[in-house]
């Protein structure tokens, strides 16, 4: 079957064996999967990563121990948890201390004909969700994250710093949950997705408002990115941190100690959230697609997404 | 009257007029004062200072529209704030944006033979509870800070890092509330007045615990010690800062997004707190006392206040 492989930076297309189950694992027949920022820095050897990525996806279920998924279409949860330790005992696999990650740590990803995870990790893509819309359910769930963890009243101002996928799909689930949201970026043409979504968008402003809003989030995916969300934080406010740079980030602590900013580091989310939200249609996902390849172009498909102003491409089997 | 000066440096005792007491405001007599890191830092320069400072005081007020403060010993909340905007109406007055702060900002500090603060700043220190010890009140609410910013259980556990006069206090403030604390720093002898208190301490750790604590708080002073709490933090978990660095601090972000930690800016807290853990003697301040100068001999309190391994230094008048 074929398999994508990163390496020294490399994207190429293998012909493999198909995988072995695992007890309590279903063997996934890919339909779509998305090339998410991660895929791109797992390229450039973030993590040391060698290997399969491709951690949203969309599937069926070939083979499985749960015959009621047999045939089902899925997504996934992509931490692979213990279910033993504390961390899983609280329902909090995605932080398991041991836990593998689908396409990022010690489990061969998605971008493949067929994969596996397990049983546990699936949910049902809900019927009149398509195949397209399913696949942002992780990157969704991890927009949705941020509702988990902090308490966003109707009405409340929300800035979004950043335009890209994430910061625009966090856009769309805070806006559909109710808060206030100014979507800060710099791309006329993605800012129009928000804005088609009712979203209030300002394309580079010559100076960010200063203490302005009780939340921000920092979705900008720039090593700036944090000072400036500080800067636009109200006192008492807080910033939820959702730009991972690999490089140390320089920040100017005394105004977040002056003005008691607390400072929220964010990663994935529940699935079970994003997939309402996709049932409801409460997001416009197709204006976020930019492009569809099939598997065996993984390389021309990876270079696309590496391309400025580009939002999701998404890999397809035939 | 006496009054201490700080300008380009250095530090001098002036003879002043008498300050003119505002409606409003109470006329205070100094009877001690503490010199604070911050007020070393107003020395070098920080904010731009230049003027009077002292905000760690025990008075007793001379003159007052409110009777009933006349002759009583009293401690002062340092902010000044408008009392009529959103944050005053919240009881937030530490976080109005036209705040003075005695001091720090626009309003000349303590370090006088009198002064003037609000009536509405000012506590009547309980009698029980002496001169000595009431100069703490506003360090001392300082760490209360973190208990109304972070639920912490009884028995949860609590890395403290930095022996330093704010570490001992919060060391001591989280222990006296229930926590179990640990406290890691480089002086025994003031590692020692933690022990005396029954709070575990660490010396000199040739490597310091990695992700072994839901809450740390950050009081090294250094701008090491931030990326130290924040290794020190398990996923999910809180570092409280608590060290005021006036140079960019450079933080991995990936793990607070990967451990979703929270990083909380910690300043100011209420007196009301601080002054019933004084009333109820839960805090060892008489080694805390390093010397005690009377205010003409400012300029040597400052030295001996910046020099290592001393704690903190007062001034009294005579």
């Amino acid at each position: 079957m074929l398999s994508v492989h990163l390496e020294g930076g490399a994207v190429s297309v293998r012909n493999v064996a198909r995988p072995r189950r695992p007890e309590g694992f279903s063997l996934i027949r890919l339909l779509a999967a998305g090339i998410c920022n991660t895929d791109l820095e797992l390229k450039r050897g973030y993590y040391g990563f060698r290997g399969r990525p491709g951690h949203e996806f969309v599937g069926e279920v070939e083979e499985s121990d749960n015959r009621t998924l047999v045939g089902k279409r899925v997504v996934g949860e992509i931490n692979l948890s213990c279910r033993q330790c504390e961390w899983c005992a609280r329902g909090l696999g995605r932080h398991c201390p041991t836990r593998k990650v689908l396409g990022i740590v010690k489990q061969p990803g998605a971008f493949a004909e067929s994969f596996v995870l397990p049983d546990v990790n699936l949910h049902v893509v809900p019927t009149g969700v398509s195949t397209e819309h399913a696949v942002f359910a992780e990157p969704v769930a991890a927009a949705c994250e941020i509702l988990d963890q902090v308490r966003i009243p109707k009405g409340r101002e929300v800035a979004v710093l950043g335009d890209g996928k994430l910061g625009l799909l966090i856009a769309q689930v805070l806006h559909a949950h109710g808060a206030k949201v100014i979507q800060f970026g710099k791309h006329p043409g993605k800012l129009g997705i928000a804005a088609a979504a009712g979203i209030e968008t300002v394309c580079n402003p010559k100076r960010l408002p200063v203490k302005a809003f009780p939340l921000v989030v920092d979705a900008s995916g720039s090593a700036s990115g944090l000072a400036a969300a500080i800067g636009m934080t109200r006192p008492r406010g807080a910033v939820i941190m959702k730009s991972t740079i690999h490089d140390a980030v320089a920040i100017n602590t005394a105004p977040v100690i002056v003005d008691e900013i607390t400072l929220m580091g964010s990663r994935c989310g529940r699935m079970e959230p994003a997939l309402q939200l996709l049932r409801k249609k409460a997001l416009r996902l197709d204006d976020m697609v930019t492009g569809t390849y099939s598997l065996d172009q993984s390389p021309v498909a990876f270079a696309h997404a590496s391309s400025s102003g580009v939002l999701k491409i998404l890999l397809k089997t035939k």
